[in-house]
């Protein structure tokens, strides 16, 4: 089990396992530099669920990716995932943290500045915030809180946070530069011709965000 | 919390609370004879079926009826429900005794024969047998075991059955003879006019299918 405090949320990426070949996507994917994984699956039976997070789990472990599953803490539990992650909408991050204890990840999205308020680092690992970019899927319905709101909403939390929506190489060094500690990316890797130079784009790009803020 | 084998199957009510007033109908339902209650919800957020569950579980302890969460063991969890009730397509009976610990009632919905030898008492305190006759709704697509074939796989598991599909006032009491602790419901009660007086007449058929088998 990856430390809580450990995450290395630089490149984060959310897989739908019913969707693609999540293990070829995934092997080249981490070879290029993801370095957390999240599985999202919305339309899978419980059963399913709980058996390809079981299947990724053991696949991710040796890389040391943590695995952290959406929504599903029961999913999460039964698959001994690394972590779950929650949205507003979901399970509340104090309900989860109690049902999975002290050791697994929990992450938690957050939309806007309202929700940024009550983030309790004793509860909360990291957060997601988003959509920072207008984006497809499940985020299409949120106004984006642009590069702007992501710098804003992310200095009221004190927990790391990676940033959601829209991000890819060509704009993820100035989202690390307003402040996420990393890119959670779907699209940008997933859709890519070649998901390992994706991949290793989107770190190098963390990578000269981070150099960039470091030297202002 | 209702105690595992205390659970009583007479009349066990399924409610989708997105469909209905749920409050209203239990209240009647429950007057009229209802035993248990099972919480299906299908594509309500995860926040929202949490939140119907805790009202659900706050409405009913007084009356003694349990709280049955079907398919997500995170729910139950969360709400504090009595039990959880899984299919074949949802976690494992085992994995979900593992999560609600010891205390909390686990139901097993049970399609055919086969599925009935693997039936283990400790982990699994009643199982749902069904479809009994054709029904509308989840199990539309599973076909019917019909009487004998309820008598059968009931003969095969030593713990509590409850029988469920296209059951009614009309043939809930040659259910019961076949074998069955109990009746579930949905239609029969949901769709009832007079939703009280349905469950009395399904009530007052468990109690004459069950003198009728002793004086056999």
């Amino acid at each position: 089990v990856i430390a809580r405090r450990a995450i290395d949320l630089s490149v984060y990426l959310l897989v739908d396992p019913d969707a693609l070949d999540v293990e070829m996507l995934l092997e080249e994917a981490i070879h290029g530099g993801v370095t957390a994984v999240q599985l999202r699956q919305k339309s899978a039976s419980t059963r399913r669920m709980i058996d390809d997070a079981r299947r990724l789990r053991a696949w991710l472990a040796p890389y040391g990716i943590p695995l952290i599953v959406n929504d599903r803490v029961d999913v999460a539990l039964a698959a001994g995932a690394d972590g779950v992650h929650v949205g507003q909408d979901d399970m509340s991050p104090e309900d989860a943290r109690r049902l999975v204890g002290r050791d697994m990840i929990v992450g938690l999205s957050l939309w806007d500045m309202s929700q940024a308020t009550s983030v309790d680092r004793a509860i909360v690992d990291y957060v997601g915030i988003g959509p920072v970019y207008p984006t497809t899927g499940k985020l299409d319905a949120v106004a984006p809180v642009g590069l702007d709101g992501l710098a804003a909403i992310r200095a009221r939390v004190d927990v790391p946070a990676v940033a959601i929506g829209g991000i890819d190489a060509t704009n993820a060094a100035a989202v690390i530069q307003a402040g996420a500690d990393g890119v959670a990316v779907i699209t940008a890797i997933c859709q890519a011709r070649d998901p390992r130079a994706a991949a290793r784009a989107l770190a190098d790009a963390v990578h000269a965000g981070r150099r960039a803020g470091a030297s202002r």
